[in-house]
């Protein structure tokens, strides 16, 4: 029998993976299981964008432009520019998801052995893109304690190597919520820019931005314009996680160049998922209102709640749906197992996701969960109820 | 500034993507370009699947199964049945695109420095798999006297090392059109077994199997389940290459849970596009009837005109629909530019991709080019009509 390889061995798992049989089970039983582990909104795609698919009068559904078709990043670079984000059409590519617009990226700036610096937790899938392309990835730990917020830059310059290639941030951060204010986005664009290093921001959330704060992205910076790199998506913003496509943003036009080469591999993204997300650019002003309004009042909810509970710890997310709190347990991947599988509340129960799944560290995180705000209020506060009790009677606690 | 990757200055280029530029530059003038180098078919996507897509009633488009969904991967496996191949469900993850289901298996099949033996010419984008993968391609010729039929197994035998982990064959071939036989297919399945290899097929053309040939599946065969993986599309069969959806397909359940992990870090393949793709499914047998027999009169048409064609030499093609011809140039880079830029004939003239970025072994294949017969009759009657005029005028011939 032939073998698989290394990297097939080394490839992390998802977090959640390991749990997703105990949910099976505990649905077997008749118990309720209430999702506080994924990062998928219930909330509506837009209307625009659905029906421009039912609406669609292609005959053959053709390949699309392997960087995607002029018009949609064109109109992409006008919704930038009211980002305060100036690029044109041919400083972006459309991939399949976000995850795709990382994996060009990673392969396009590093090879085997090369390194990236993430403050952790991070989001985990970052890990198996690291993975794939031979990447190390090296953390430089955050914490609850300043709900995440930037570490100092001296940890920073402590791990830059001649290995380090680039940074990484999530900015609003899965799984921390965190908002990155323009000094701390500053401060790292400079570093890169002093170490000749590229500076990668994921701003997939960066609507979800709360408390009258301002996202500020990496391409708002000045005078890094061949440092910087942005990795967007449709996912998140218009609710359309399953229609996978995303961009990559650049105007270092060597990169761009190699992402290029990296996408006519695989001839081009999905058409007709571009066809809904070129769509949803129409999504009218009223409806992100409402949705950051929805969440606002998710979060404050759930913050509130999850305040109550003897024991925990949270951190106040201003951006993103997720937050970390910490249990008075000592390994959340036990207890989310304990939770599917020995708990339940008047025939519910919650599958959240350990927290150690988004650390590099080995042991960082062990007491932490993540979880996401993308359930409406009465899910969620059966769900805080459930945690409350759950906690009492956990036998470890 | 920083520097891109080793990885990213060594990914190869579309073999035909420096010629977009002189066929831009062709159609400014008001030149009309015949398209003979693209495997886009002009062929109709199936009603039944753009109508799934139209009648949708999905609110939120929510991410899949990261595997596929249930539903799906079921269906699939009861089509896979109506041609003798006996899989199930879970031996199946559906991917973006064929592509997707390619890069997953090297991956996680290959480490950096392995190597994989592809019957050469081969489909030009295994190259960027392979240089992304950190793998070596290791080509064993096949030649145009015998329709590109599979080399003797002695040449396999000659280049297999310690490094050789799999074999990977297009069958029926792009570029070739050819179609391997019951014996081919069975001579290769032992060869990977006598050396611990796996066997992959690129099985995108089943269908398109002419002249009553039948194709065989490398999953058809007995005995090689933990060597044989199968790589699927739906772009091809039903002229719906925008849709992204393919499969990758083992019974060798390790592979299997390594190639879930990359498909993990992705989270899903298009929901959309597998709406569509379910619902292709459905395509009544005379859509496929209808079609085989609009490639075949084309194929025909097509090898005819070309055998007329003073110093051409074509070989002739069972499957897909492709062909490669030898022409009585020495560069057909040079004389596919030369098509663009400086010929044209009563307002025509034709691209045709340049056969040596089908090669890997350098020098090969630099007076053959690739046609792609996916135009209907009276195009490529003209495109034979220009393509005969320019070899004539062509200074170089």
């Amino acid at each position: 029998m032939p073998n698989i390889s290394q990297k097939g061995l080394n490839m992390p798992s998802s977090p959640i993976r390991k749990l997703v049989p105990f949910a099976e089970n505990a649905k077997k039983k008749g118990v309720n299981v209430i999702h506080l582990n994924i990062g998928q909104p219930d909330i509506k795609t837009p209307e625009v964008a659905l029906n421009a698919v039912r609406n669609m009068k292609l005959d053959v559904l053709a390949y699309s432009r392997t960087e995607g078709s002029e018009a949609y990043r064109t109109k992409i670079a006008a919704y930038y520019k009211q980002h305060e984000i100036t690029v044109s059409a041919e400083d972006i590519i459309v991939t399949t998801g976000g995850s795709e617009a990382l994996s060009f990226v990673m392969g396009a700036i590093m090879d085997q052995g090369d390194e990236i610096i993430i403050p952790e937790p991070f989001y985990a899938n970052y890990n198996g893109f690291a993975t794939n392309n031979g990447v190390t990835v090296v953390p430089i730990l955050s914490s609850i304690e300043n709900n995440f917020a930037l570490p100092p830059i001296a940890d920073f310059e402590k791990v830059i190597s001649a290995k380090t290639k680039a940074i990484l941030i999530c900015n609003p951060g899965n799984p921390t919520g965190y908002l990155y204010t323009k000094e701390e986005v500053e401060e790292l664009a400079q570093l890169a820019k002093k170490h000749d290093l590229f500076i990668i921001a994921d701003e997939v959330y960066r609507e979800f931005a709360y408390d009258n704060k301002k996202h500020h992205s990496i391409l708002s910076i000045d005078g890094i314009a061949e440092n910087a790199i942005m990795v967007d998506s449709v996912s998140k913003r218009y609710s359309m996680c399953g229609a996978r496509i995303g961009c990559v943003v650049s105007k270092n036009k060597e990169l761009m160049q190699a992402i290029l080469k990296f996408a006519q591999a695989r001839l081009s993204p999905p058409t007709l998922a571009q066809i809904a997300s070129e769509a949803a650019l129409e999504t009218p002003n009223n409806y992100f209102t409402a949705v950051i309004e929805e969440y606002v009042s998710r979060r404050d909810l759930l913050i509130k709640g999850l305040k109550e509970i003897p024991g925990l710890t949270v951190a106040e997310p201003s951006g993103a749906f997720y937050c970390i709190a910490e249990l008075p347990v000592a390994d959340t991947d036990d207890f989310a197992q304990w939770l599917l599988e020995s708990f339940e509340l008047d025939g519910n129960t919650v599958m959240v996701a350990p927290a150690s799944g988004f650390y590099a560290t080995e042991g960082k995180g062990k007491n932490q969960i993540r979880i996401a705000y993308v359930l409406e209020e009465k899910e969620l506060v059966k769900a805080i109820t459930i945690l409350k009790e759950a906690l009492k009677q956990y036998p470890q606690t």
